[in-house]
């Protein structure tokens, strides 16, 4: 190591602790914490988030990474090390791009504004959080043109936080084809309402029965337990110390069969990501995922490619009426996948189907392009969302709480941030059709093999954390960048066939 | 708050944070973590337990201690302000006595010692364990030995850390009434072998219904779950963040009720204090249990002098019967009651009864004060250990495992520990009979009505957290200093009754 890096490691060390720290009462108070802790422990909380900002924002470390950014300097690092010193190279750019009063203000700010819009929701009152809103772009607008570059568009600077090296070049392109290939597909699954059979699922499910097949499920895809654990929160999510200690967490309904299942192979599509990164970097800061749509290309590869085939449950399936018998003994394997399958259009992002989810994020992505154009004021909003659900869902929320005030991104200035759900399932439709040419994917999911899938996945990668980008990985493991044919064939093909179109 | 307490705040608040964040960890790592975990983990806990050290052991607070100690600047502190510098002045003077190698030096001894230990144990060979338990004590006697005043016995030392105020004179005294009362009851009741029927309590009892069973338990003597939780682990304990977050574990057998029943009761009893601690110093260095012999005090006041008392089943042991028809249908109350205060003398400290409980730990103290006097070598040990089960328990260990390899504390370097747990019994037993002369005690119990005796202990006692020591608090609650005599009449009266002696 050199002597440059080294200086470095103390730094290293001790945000890592503290990250560490904040990881494990995030997963703690979203899991088992008593309900009237929390206030007592915001306080612990944030003084370690303060230690934590304090840890790798100083001079000394500023000056270390001038100069191991020196060419000189730079070429002695080994591949990890380089990469390491490039993501704290762009977390200090932004940072120092932004005068620290305005940082403040703008804290300050997107803490007020959450519970601002939890009351708008509640009360289906836009017009309480339009305000609020309209500073929060402000400022994230603002930030953005702290660092955006002669000719690049205000909204990749934000894309950029999220996803590097996607664009909205790239993303119009993508969305763009999105448009004329679904648009049509989904007007026509949705006439065809009541085609495929759903209630069954809706049926009384013992909860704890639930829990004993997620967990079964779990360990099928491949998640390690003896690197891992479940727990229950509201929302099912992922979360990772390290490698060695990756959990998930999941919610039981006892009328909802598939959302347990398929939650569960989600997010054990997260850990697999989180469990596979190399020993060597695990506890670095590249010892994770590289960007939000890696991470959610694995969730929904395992998820929806892997998980809503035919040829996923047909060694499994029978386990499941075995656990179910009066729910499913007279449903056949067929009946069963189509029903995981089904589509149709609805307003609600995060209950969406493989179909028409696209769709609700590229509604978000036009909005928030106009928003940083300036082209649009807050007090428009509520009306394009409307026509936009119209234009390409061909349904219009009955009131905002359906509407634009469904998800809290907005509220807590995450803007840029949603493009990338859409390219985690775009990027899993070239990452199946790319081991579909590599393996054959079909034999060893009948045969209950998914050990090589996970392999190929791990090999190449999760093992990298974050010190390849996305594209790049794309690029050495297909022999192609991103591109999005694959996933509308994906969706075109399956969607047909189910629909008989 | 004075300006020079004030410049304290800011150490005391890392102080916290970051001593929140080892608990939250510790309790993690015992309850949920996966298996292999730990080696990363360790790492984080590591950086953290360095960085807490450090934010109380620099020289900027070191500097402020002594501004506040001066008579001149300490009057103007609250009383709760002069408690937080009186305890933090106790941890500084044992700090600086001690010379940062030889502190240092000791701490990689006593960890290298404990896989000694366990070794040792497993393979009942004190021997290959002699060598580091000298080493252990000679560094202990040599610590003590820095700040032992004039004519104090050296043993005094070891005993402050963990009880202050109480000496080897209260000790010898203590210790002497229990051999001379005691140990001719305890040679009574160990030839009525047989006369108390317990084999009822291992049947087969479904582990759900015990757990359902210890919740009302817990929630029946007045554990409070907005403001605490439950967790499962190896060996029960109790731990806690803050006072609205104080957490229990417990461990289930399928063929001891009593185990879980006891044991949910007694942390239940650690809990109520922590809960009990009054908001204003629960984030501060005194906002806990003031001492290990007090804590120990309300857990055993609750498990033994409350929960094996008739009057306390009396309301309730139809649940449980009805919790377990199958089992319990035929055995009555007193029954019951007679089985879960069956005593016998046994080998193993932590699975003794009420009554040969304070032998085990009378042994370890007279074995400590002659280490601590230099009267034994560590040779001596366990001949001495197994003459004095003879004596006082009329049993002799077959094996050091189930003798003086039991325990884990000396290999930890915790020397003058063991007393307060027979201190905790003793000063249960005076609290009872204070407070069954202030309060009907036993219709209240009869009555399902706890909670004037959770008052009466809040009030009392957990409000103050450390800001009052144990004798200080007997005195003004009682109107007497700590005596054991309640305590012998106590066990005297039950264990005559009981065995009809």
């Amino acid at each position: 190591m050199s002597k440059l890096f080294e200086a470095l490691t103390p730094y290293l060390d001790k945000s890592y602790a503290l990250s560490s720290a904040l990881t494990i009462f995030s997963w703690d108070n979203s899991t088992i914490a008593p309900k009237e802790a929390i206030e007592n422990t915001s306080r612990a909380i944030g003084l370690l988030s303060g230690e934590y900002y304090g840890a790798l924002v100083n001079e000394e470390v500023k000056r270390l990474l001038l100069q191991l950014t020196e060419p000189e300097n730079h070429k002695q690092l080994t591949f990890e090390e380089q990469a390491i010193i490039r993501v704290l190279n762009k977390q200090y750019q932004q940072m120092a791009a932004i005068p620290p009063e305005e940082f403040q203000a703008y804290n300050a700010l997107v803490s007020s504004a959450y519970p601002v819009w939890e009351q708008a929701k509640a009360n289906n009152d836009y017009a309480s959080y339009a305000p609020v809103l309209e500073q929060v772009i402000a400022y994230k607008k603002k930030f953005a043109a702290y660092t955006k570059k002669e000719g690049q568009p205000l909204y990749d600077v934000a894309l950029d936080d999220y996803e590097e090296g996607f664009t909205v070049a790239i993303l119009d392109e993508f969305f763009s084809k999105l448009r004329t290939a679904l648009v049509p597909l989904v007007q026509k699954v949705n006439e065809k309402k009541g085609w495929i059979q759903t209630d069954f699922l809706q049926q009384d499910y013992d909860i704890e029965q639930q829990k004993s097949f997620c967990r079964f499920l779990a360990e099928y895809v491949g998640f390690d337990f003896n690197r891992g654990t479940f727990g229950e929160s509201e929302h099912p999510f992922t979360t990772s110390l390290h490698n060695h200690d990756v959990r998930i967490t999941n919610h039981f309904y006892q009328n909802r069969l598939d959302f347990a299942i398929f939650s569960v192979i989600h997010e054990s599509g997260h850990a697999l990501y989180e469990q596979g990164v190399a020993d060597e970097i695990s506890l670095t800061p590249i010892g994770c995922g590289t960007s939000m749509g890696m991470h959610e290309s694995q969730s929904r590869f395992y998820e929806n490619n892997l998980g809503r085939s035919l040829a996923f449950w047909t060694p499994i399936y029978a386990k499941l009426q075995q656990t179910f018998p009066t729910q499913l003994e007279q449903i056949s394997l067929e009946q069963f996948y189509r029903a995981v399958n089904h589509a149709q259009s609805s307003l609600i992002r995060t209950e969406a189907d493989e179909l028409t989810y696209p769709f609700h994020i590229m509604i978000r992505y036009e909005i928030e392009k106009e928003i940083f154009s300036g082209d649009v004021s807050v007090h428009q909003l509520p009306a394009l969302w409307n026509d936009k659900y119209k234009q390409y869902l061909g349904i219009t929320p009955p009131t905002d709480t359906e509407g634009i005030l469904q998800d809290m991104h907005w509220a807590c200035g995450n803007f840029g941030y949603f493009p990338s759900y859409a390219l985690g399932s775009a990027i899993a439709a070239q990452i199946y059709h790319h081991l579909a040419q590599v393996m054959p994917l079909e034999t060893h999911l009948k045969e209950e093999n998914l050990q090589p899938i996970r392999a190929y996945l791990q090999e190449h990668i999760h093992r990298f954390g974050m010190a390849k980008r996305t594209r790049e990985m794309l690029q050495e493991m297909t022999g192609e960048d991103f591109c999005p044919d694959y996933y509308i064939a994906y969706l075109t093909e399956k969607y047909s066939k189910l629909y008989d179109l």
